[in-house]
């Protein structure tokens, strides 16, 4: 397939993998027909087939470019020549700003891995792997130079990971915080959870009535 | 329906309750169908209907009893007369133990929403509003006494049970560490997340070297 910028076959490319994004998100991996996916591009089945072989091929294409552009904004967003606390914010910001403007994209990685096959699986797992490893290193690096406080670091890189990738599931652009305030208030928990020196408190965004 | 303790037809219940969990757990809600199931279960498509008349009639069952056994288990655990510290650790030794022995329910009732009937869908919001509130409430009480120190109520929760149930992703028994492990790590992670007075940070299970 030809891949020039902006070539009609690139374009149609990108509109499968956004219908096919939406399609999942809203109804399943296992429950998205080809047939379906093709009339909501626009498109006829053998067209789809040209740019994805197999159904799988293109959820394995999908969570593939997830996880490259995760691990793409982070390269860019690492602070070189900076001591963990720094480190920490920047992981966290890039993590949350990443996967706030990926919902979709997000909830069809988690949530369609079963149905990958082995090899593919075991790829995508590594990439995984690979990105949590550098806040692990960022933990361990916090912990030796007494920066940071933390009983296990493999633990709290999943807590960590989790408690910020659950920002997808609440929240809405335009309600009652922005993007960063919400930031601010999970980079003020995680220094607290971590045992920073540093950590303070900052009451700002207190508001205890409010139901979410 | 007959509702004797261990009938035939609650037994029949039982296996097809279980066995729609497993089914959608591996599947998702959409593609599994009542024909593989009741072959799943070993009966009659025909029978299943006396359960559940409609498939979503099941689903929605799930996750109803999924969030009567979580409101069930917390109303046990729940102290009398403690201050928000004790009843803070209480909440999270629940949480984690509910969703611990229940990964499969958890996994079908975070990823099915989409499919319940909008009536449906309210009453189970409702459901996890009302338990999330009772976290919300014991960070409210910690933070206007003095015990805990919270920039946002709301976001604190949301925070809390997102690391907490995310448990449920990685932990498998019979690895490296033991329920009451994780357990521990993590009621010393949310100790030092909310602020509490009394958080330490013992470095008991510290394994800086290991690839989750």
């Amino acid at each position: 397939m030809a891949r020039t910028t902006g070539s009609d076959g690139e374009k149609t490319e990108a509109a499968i993998r956004e219908a096919a994004v939406n399609l999942i998100a809203r109804f399943g991996y296992e429950a998205m027909s080809m047939r379906q996916l093709a009339a909501e591009v626009g498109v006829q089945a053998a067209a789809l087939y040209r740019y994805f072989p197999t159904k799988e091929d293109l959820l394995y294409t999908l969570m593939r470019e997830h996880m490259e552009g995760l691990a793409k904004t982070w390269e860019a967003a690492r602070p070189a020549n900076a001591g963990p606390a720094q480190r920490l914010s920047a992981y966290v910001e890039n993590h949350i700003a990443f996967h706030i403007e990926r919902r979709q994209a997000t909830h069809v990685s988690n949530m369609e891995l079963r149905s990958l096959s082995p090899e593919r699986l075991t790829q995508i797992l590594r990439m995984r792997t690979a990105y949590e490893k550098e806040l692990r290193a960022i933990l361990r690096d916090g912990a030796e130079a007494d920066a940071f406080s933390i009983d296990d670091t493999g633990l709290t890189a999943m807590a960590l990971i989790q408690m910020m990738t659950g920002v997808i599931v609440w929240f809405r652009p335009g309600e009652r915080l922005s993007i960063a305030e919400v930031t601010a208030t999970y980079l003020s928990m995680t220094m607290r959870l971590v045992g920073a020196a540093s950590a303070t408190a900052p009451r700002v965004f207190l508001d205890a009535q409010r139901t979410l």
